[in-house]
C-alpha cells in the first residue's frame, strides 16, 4: 500500500460526504508581518493594536484574507489536489475575527456533483467551514472545482447542483463582536471618505500597482500551506499549456484588496465575498492594478455607526486600470473577460458611517 | 469627487503646515524576524533577549533602521508620493528604543519650500517625527525632496530653506534609557574591538557582500508600508529612464549596516544619522559591498561604559569595496560620486568602552 | 590592525580547541512563520499549539531543522568561512525541543585535523553544541569541512581523525520531555499511517515538488544568520566554477523534509540525523523532488505510544523522484551519485504507534 496521498478524484466524492482536513494551524503575529510584506496592506484593524482596541476589539486581528487563505489551503489536499480549474466561490462569510494565537482547522462537505459531458472529469461543489480552537465557526464558504476522474470509465453519479445565493444578504453579514465605530477617527487612515460618501454606480481607480515575482507568490502560497502543485513546480509546469508556474488566485485577491486602500481606506473589514472569478491566469512578473465599482450601499440592522458597501473590484494585469472601461468585452458575439482582467470579485465591506 | 488620493504636489505645501500621517503600525517579533531574513543583520540588541536584558533593557529592541523605515514609510503618501528625488536627510535621531508591541505613528511639519528654476517642481523640507502609543517621541528627522508641481503655472512661494545641523552634536545623542554596558562581554559578537580600539581616519573594508533580488527589496519596502510607486510597478517603470523598478534607498542603508557587522560588530546601536546621500540608483541583482571610515571618536557626557563613533559608511555596488579608494572621483573638473557608489552615510553609533 | 574578521584558516585550528560562537539568537513565532513560508512545512508540532499541547508539550515547538540551521549558522564564521566544501555530518542529535522565546548560542570543539595531500588545505572536524538560555544542551552535531590554508607553507599538524558513529543508536535518541502520543489522532495530519505501517525496505515517492528561487534560499540563509559568502554574492560567484550563487545545503534538507509530509505526515519530529551528503550543488530555479526509503523500524525503550523510523531521504532536482531507481549509478567502474541527486540524508524520526 502506497503511503503517499494522491488526493481525491471525481469518483471518490459522494454527495453529503464530510471531509475533515488535516494540519490545524495557529496563526501568529509572525503571519501578520509576512502578510504585510507580501501585500503591502495597510488596513488598520490588522496592523495597529491601539486602533483595533479603540474600536472595541481585544487587539489587532489577522487580516480577513490571510485567515481565509490559510483556512482554504487546508482544503486543497482533499478537494482540489486533482483539480483542473477552480470554477467559483459563493457565500463566503467572515463569521468571526481571528486573533493572533487562534488555531484554525477546516472541514468540507460535498454539496453537489456533476460529471461533465466529456466523461473525463466533473464538477465538485463543497461547503467548507473553518473553526477556531474553541470550536467557533470563523469562516464558511462554498466553492466548486472541476476535478479529474481517475478512471474515465467510472460511472457518473446522479447530477446534483446546489442552490447558492448570488450574494450574502445584509441580514447574514457577520460583524465582529464588540466592534463599535462610533468614535472612528479618519486620521488612522488619512482618508476622509466614509460610508455616506460612496454612491452606487461610482467607480474608483486605485492608482497604485504591484508587480509580483516568483518568490512573492510562492512564499505567500507556502505560508498558507496550500500544496497545489501548479503553483510550485516549474519543472512540471514547463510542459503544461502555461509553460510556467501559475499564481495562486487568492494571492491576486490579496494584492487587489491591498491596492484598494487608496480609495477605500476606511473599508476596515471584509464581511463577505459574494462571488469571484479568476478570469485570466496570473504569472510572476505581472503588475497588477485594480478598479472598484460600488454596487450597493447597505444599512446594517440596528447600527448607526457602521454600514456596508457591496463592491466589485476588478483586477487588471499589465495595464493601468483606467484603460479598462469594462471588465468584459464582446468577442465573436459573446461577452468575454478582457484578456488583461485577472479578477472579478464581488464582496461586501464594513465601513464606518459619518456621525 | 474622486476617492483616490493623488498625494501632495509642490503647490499643496505651505510653510509651517502640519501633516499627520495615516496607518499607525504595531511592530512585532514577526517584523524583527523578517528584518533578519531581509538583511542578515546580526547586531545582538535586536536578536537576543538575554543580551538586551543583561545590558539593562526590558528585552530585544526593534532594529533601529527597521523602526526608521516604518516611521518613514508613513510619510511617503503625504510628502513624497509625487517626488522626483529624495535629496537628503539630516538630524536623524533615534530618540527612544522601540520594543515589540509598540505602535508608531508619524507626523511631518513643512520647514522649507523652494521652487526650482525650471518652474516645474520645487524642494520641500520637512521635519518628521514618530511617536509610540504612549505619545513619546521615538524618532525625528529632517529630509528634503524634489516634488512635481501639479500646475506649472502655480505661483512660487517665497523661498525659505531651513538651517539644519551638519551633524548631531554629542550633547544631543540619544542613549536608550537603562542601557549600561559596564559588563559588556565581547563574546556576544565574537569581535574584540571596542570604542577604545577605533581611530579617527581608520578605514574598514567589511569583506562580505550581499546580492539583493526583486522579491527581497519589494518584500522589505512593502513591510514598511512605503507605497512609492517606483519601487513596485515594473509595468510603469519600463518606460522610465531606469527601465525597471528602483530599489528603496533605505533598503540599501539596511544592507550596508548589516554588512558592517564584520568590523563594527560591537556598534550595538545607531544614535543618529548625520547625513545621507543615495549617490546612484540601485536595482535588483546588484551585489552590495561596503567600507567605513571612522570620522570621530566621541566621549559621552558622564559615561565611562559607553562611547560613540561617528562613522561614514560607503556602499558600493558590483565591485569589492577595496577597489574604491575614494567615494568621489574627479570628472570634467568636478568631484562626483564614483558610478558604483550607491550610498554615502554619515552616522553615529553607540559602542561599549573597554573597562 | 584590521577590524574585519577573515575567519579561521586551516593552520588556525588546533586539536581540542574550543570556539565559542557569537550572536546568540532568540527564536520567535516570527521565525516559525517565515519557516513555513520558506518551506511549506506542515508538521503539526510546529504549527499547531493545541496539537502540541494535546501531546504533552507546553506549546508548538520551533521546527527541528529551523533550530538546527540557526544553531549551525553561528558556527560558520569561525569554522567554515574559508571552507571549500562541507564534507559531512554525523551524530546530529536534537536533544531538547526549542520553543518560541528560547535563545540559542553555539560552541564548537576541534576534534580532528588532517592536512590534504595537496598541502593547500585540510579537513577540520568539529563537534558543535548549541545551548538555550538556561544552559541546557539543545542540539549537538559533528561535521567536517575542507578549509583553505592561509599559508601553503605552514607545517601540517599531526593527522588525527575522530571516530564517529555511523548512526545514532536508539538508546541515544532524544525524545522531547513530556511528549506522550497515547491519544494521537491521525486527523491532525489527515494521514492514517503510523509506525506500525512502515516496513524496512519500503520506498515512498513523495509526489509534490518545490521550485526554489533566489530570494527563497537567500531569505532562508539570512534568517539563519549564516554568512557564508558563496550563498549571497552573485558578483563574486560569477567568476567561480559555478558561475552563480550556490544554495545553502541546509535549505535543500528543509525543502525535502517538507516534501516528505506526503507519505510521512505522522513523523512528527526528527530525533537525529545519522549522516548526510550534499551530493550535487543546488541553484535557484531548481525544482526539488524527494523519495524516502525506510531503513529501520525501531522500538523505543519503555514506550508503547511512540516509535522511531530510520529513514533515508534522497533529494532529486529537476526530475520526478520516480525516475530515479538508485541514488548512485555506476560510472567509469565506480558508484557515483546520479547527477540529479542533491541530497542523501539518513535520519531518524519519531512517529506514534498504533494503540
Amino acid at each position: 500500500m502506497t503511503k503517499t496521498y494522491p488526493g481525491n478524484f471525481f469518483e471518490d466524492f459522494t454527495l453529503g460526504q464530510t471531509l475533515p482536513h488535516g494540519t490545524p494551524r495557529t496563526l501568529t503575529e509572525g503571519d501578520s508581518s509576512l502578510y504585510v510584506a507580501l501585500t503591502g496592506s495597510r488596513y488598520p484593524l490588522h496592523c495597529s493594536r491601539p486602533t483595533a482596541q479603540s474600536l472595541g476589539l481585544q487587539g489587532q486581528t489577522i487580516d480577513d484574507l490571510l485567515a481565509f487563505h490559510i483556512a482554504f489551503g487546508k482544503t486543497v489536499t482533499d478537494v482540489s489536489f486533482n483539480a483542473l480549474a477552480n470554477l467559483g466561490y459563493a457565500d463566503v462569510r467572515f463569521v468571526k475575527p481571528v486573533f493572533p494565537g487562534d488555531t484554525l482547522r477546516s472541514e468540507s462537505k460535498v454539496i453537489g456533483l456533476k460529471e461533465n459531458s466529456s466523461g473525463k472529469n466533473g464538477n465538485v461543489y463543497v461547503r467548507s467551514t473553518s473553526y477556531n480552537q474553541r470550536g467557533d465557526e470563523v469562516l464558511t464558504w462554498a466553492r466548486w472545482v472541476m476535478v479529474h476522474k481517475r478512471d474515465p470509465g467510472a460511472p457518473a453519479p446522479e447530477a446534483q447542483t446546489p442552490t447558492l445565493p448570488d450574494h450574502v444578504d445584509v441580514a447574514n453579514l457577520p460583524i465582529p463582536p464588540g466592534l463599535d465605530t462610533s468614535d472612528y477617527d479618519t486620521a488612522v487612515t488619512g482618508s476622509p471618505h466614509l460610508w455616506d460618501d460612496y454612491q452606487p454606480g461610482e467607480r474608483i481607480d486605485h492608482i497604485n500597482g504591484m508587480t509580483v515575482d516568483e518568490s512573492d507568490h510562492t512564499l505567500a502560497t507556502r505560508l498558507y500551506q496550500n500544496n497545489a502543485r501548479l503553483h510550485f513546480e516549474e519543472h512540471m509546469m514547463k510542459s503544461s499549456r502555461f509553460g510556467r508556474r501559475l499564481m495562486y488566485g487568492g494571492h491576486v485577491i490579496s494584492i487587489c484588496r491591498a491596492l484598494t486602500f487608496n480609495g477605500l481606506a476606511n473599508a476596515i473589514g471584509i464581511a463577505a465575498i459574494n462571488s469571484g472569478a479568476h478570469s485570466n491566469p496570473a504569472f510572476a512578473g505581472d503588475t497588477f492594478y485594480a478598479y472598484s465599482e460600488i454596487l450597493d450601499r447597505l444599512e446594517l440592522p440596528g447600527r448607526t455607526d457602521l454600514g456596508a458597501l457591496r463592491v466589485r473590484t476588478v483586477g487588471v494585469k499589465n495595464m493601468e486600470s483606467e484603460k479598462i472601461t469594462s471588465a468584459k468585452v464582446e468577442k465573436d458575439g459573446k461577452m468575454r473577460y478582457h484578456e488583461n482582467v485577472v479578477l472579478d470579485l464581488d464582496y461586501t465591506v464594513l465601513i464606518p458611517r459619518r456621525r
